[in-house]
């Protein structure tokens, strides 16, 4: 590719040089290597100055700009293909673009999301990664990588209480791939034969999860030909938690109706209200009636939580690593307890790919464990990460955020101008809770309160994307009208930039 | 993190510092800083240096060992992961250690795969990605990057021929993923209620792909419910192309048998020989019989071949930029004729993520069309190769490679100690072919000499793994016993490098 780095930095087309050329040309070459080192060390300097940026709270979170107005091209930045190569100079120019009009989700003051945060050494690990540009299909292509895998899989075994005779496990690209794999895993283990027959050779199945649980265990189940109306959602209580009585009775009804139950999702940790479904009690129904329980740990794994899970007989769990743990997007793993399962379910044996005879141990290439073929390398950024951290590093980590959000819930509580969502204390990073200008604090109780109640979030943040200082999210959710939910994920936020988003929200809501 | 940077360097836990503290001190952060741009610094000259070896000819393709050889750690690379955290230091040996006992993918001198190459432009939009860090679900947090993936896919469409009014799509991880999508969408298209009420409430389907297929359209049908025995396997001819009056009859078969054909797969560039389906013949098939055509191009896409796709009438296209235009993994495309269809049969409206009331125009979010929640974003390598080489580089580049083909096959076939699997010339960059040593050629065609010839590629596969100055993969075939196939892809790679390959396998051929 040398000549390609060389002709494109004269302006001319890249592959015609070599097109033309059978041979390297040393000088040629010489040439090439001194571009690639200047263009890649300029690329980092564009990247640090990024860096720098992100974690400087005085710099902006965003420069919002509307759909169009991007698309116009802004001060000379233009996202359309030109006919005619550009220049490396160019590439420079728009790779720094890029970066100025996207968001900068390691700023301490992004709340906007789970997966937050810039570490160095994980984004040192996805530079490395994308350097080594391979595929984990094969120990023949990714030896080193295959093994880190292997070790960090057994390592989270050995985390959730799995022995070393059970445990398997895989890496995703991203947790609702890896809750997929659990819906696809339950069905394979009790019914062997829909990977050849299909669907049509089952009886209607049904499976259970929580009204507060994750959308993919419905999409999941839409994709894999059961159908999302065969989701039987289960009520929960007021702060978010499956009711474990409501699920025993909702498989009664399911059976009553001829549909046969096999699955329980259980989610520790709910995408809006961070609620922790009660594990002891699903589990004690999924054993009694012979069911699946999955849990669903996308969001936090922490070691007084995981001592919790060593003593539940879950079937598999989904661990994001991407989230809490700060890893860089993408990280995520579907834990099987059941060893062999992964494979016997997904194995085609395509001799093309997975030759027998070949002179390594086989039983290291992990293509036919998988339900893709080519899969990205997710496990070296967390591999270095936990190199540099060591566990008790993740959890120090982790309660520095659980710390932030415990902070934020008191300072709610003290104040007039703000009502928490639920009372009680938040069990993870989740803070959810309604601001209430003064306009809507003097109104009754009601449906026109609520209906002006509801209108304040999406104005506050539609002020808040056009200053661009800070960013948090809203939602409705059932019954309550759209309130703010704060999420805690990146170990630069401070105490400081929790009051500044509330000093932020005041400021802005006055203005609505 | 900056903290964490600074703490990791003294050996220290990295997060307790942080927990500690709740307030940035400035000189800390100082130091951080100029932690975190030595210790990247550092990473791009270990990266720098890995990209110069890849390169050159007189270094190794890869530096074997098995699997208990790595574990049990070699020089000093350990694998395991230490309760205490090590320091950044011992963190930049363990990525040279990493890339050390790795493949070198983009050496001029691998055959190995249709993924390889080391473009540094593509490499630098990785790096931009990276430290990005977000997601691709709503326009709220990747402006930039869901826009370019817009114009990217416009593009992809006027390549082969859609208009305006028609064509959608979405980056998926990996051609597999690209191919189950076409399965879901077209049974969606076909029978809308298989989203609410699952496979059990339609007619038995059936779909057709041929014998030389990729395997991820019988992992699809598993995967969806349909099950892999009602993916009907069409023969090929002896050049692995589907015969057009086979895929007639396998389809009126199918009728007698009471299924409902509605899905054909048509293969453009198959894996091993590289055979393009006769694509005209199969979409007057599936337009005479309704069906949904989808054309997977996983392996290439090139001006010529894209008039001959223009005429026809695709209903979804696979597109992998991550293998003949060699943008780094993973890059590729689902494109779909019908707009709005991705929408309808993957949306679910969460509302936590997906609010109706923002103040941007939402048809930007693609997180409802995804099967994802989380997506990777896969474009922005592509889209600033795209800048960098134009069209017509990228085109000059795939010829390049077939020019490569074309050299090794004339080579084979003027030659006594190899014979080719098909006489006929590449279509493709695949060339696959057998290596007779002495011993073999001396034999008569028969049981005995093929079970002889099986052996070859397999022995001289491991001893090229062991010397590791090239590699090529080879596999059996239905009837034929092991053979090589080779694959261009890399730019890099010279006709020498053709000539070096055939010189190797004659030499360890000598040995086994």
């Amino acid at each position: 590719f040398l000549p390609f780095a060389k002709s494109a930095l004269d302006g001319k087309s890249s592959f015609n040089a070599v097109h033309k050329k059978h041979t390297f040309k040393p000088k040629y070459q010489y040439n090439g290597k001194e571009v690639t080192k200047h263009f890649l060390q300029e690329i980092l300097n564009i990247l640090l100055s990024y860096i720098n940026k992100s974690l400087n709270r005085n710099s902006k979170v965003l420069d919002f700009h509307h759909p169009h107005q991007l698309k116009e091209g802004l001060e000379g930045f233009s996202l359309e293909l030109p006919d005619q190569p550009d220049n490396l100079e160019q590439l420079l120019v728009d790779c720094r673009d890029t970066l100025k009009y996207g968001v900068k989700t390691g700023h301490p003051r992004f709340f906007n999301q789970l997966s937050t945060g810039l570490d160095i050494v994980g984004l040192a690990g996805e530079w490395v990664t994308s350097t080594a540009n391979t595929n984990m299909f094969t120990y023949e292509i990714a030896p080193v990588f295959i093994l880190m895998e292997d070790i960090i899989l057994k390592k989270m075994h050995s985390f959730v209480g799995w022995s070393e005779k059970e445990g398997d496990g895989i890496f995703c690209p991203g947790g609702t791939m890896s809750n997929l794999y659990s819906i696809l895993l339950a069905r394979y283990h009790f019914f062997p034969e829909v990977k050849t027959a299909g669907m049509r050779a089952l009886p209607p199945l049904a499976l259970f999860t929580s009204a507060h649980s994750h959308y993919s265990i419905k999409k999941s189940a839409a994709v894999l030909g059961i159908g999302s109306e065969n989701v039987i959602v289960v009520k929960c209580d007021e702060r978010g938690k499956m009711i474990p009585e409501e699920l025993e009775s909702s498989i009664r009804r399911a059976e009553t109706k001829g549909l046969v139950p096999f699955y329980v999702n259980a989610t520790a940790g709910t995408t809006v209200y961070g609620a922790f479904d009660p594990l002891n009690e699903i589990a004690d129904i999924c054993a009694r009636c012979g069911l699946w329980m999955h849990v669903d740990v996308c969001t936090y794994l922490l070691t007084i939580f995981l001592h919790t899970l060593c003593h539940i007989e879950a079937s598999s769990i989904t661990w994001n690593p991407h989230k809490m743990m700060g890893v860089p997007l993408q990280c995520s793993a579907i834990l099987v307890r059941k060893k062999g399962l992964l494979q016997e379910c997904n194995q085609l044996c395509a001799e093309y790919l997975f030759q027998p005879d070949k002179h390594y141990d086989v039983s290291y290439d992990t293509g036919d464990k998988s339900i893709q073929c080519g899969r990205h390398v997710d496990v070296f950024k967390l591999w270095l990460m936990w190199k540099a951290k060591g566990s008790e590093g993740f959890e120090s980590q982790i309660n520095h955020c659980l710390e932030n959000a415990e902070y934020l819930y008191h300072k709610l509580k003290s104040r007039t101008d703000f009502q928490l969502v639920f009372q009680s204390k938040p069990e993870h990073s989740n803070v959810c809770f309604w601001h209430l200008p003064s306009h809507v604090r003097n109104m009754p109780a009601g449906p026109e309160r609520d209906r002006e109640l509801h209108m304040v979030a999406p104005k506050i943040k539609a002020k808040m994307m056009e200053e661009g200082v800070t960013m948090i999210g809203y939602q409705p959710l059932q019954d309550k009208v759209n309130f703010f939910r704060c999420v805690f994920s990146n170990p630069a936020t401070q105490r400081e930039d929790v009051d500044f988003l509330l000093d932020e929200i005041v400021r802005l809501g006055r203005e609505v």
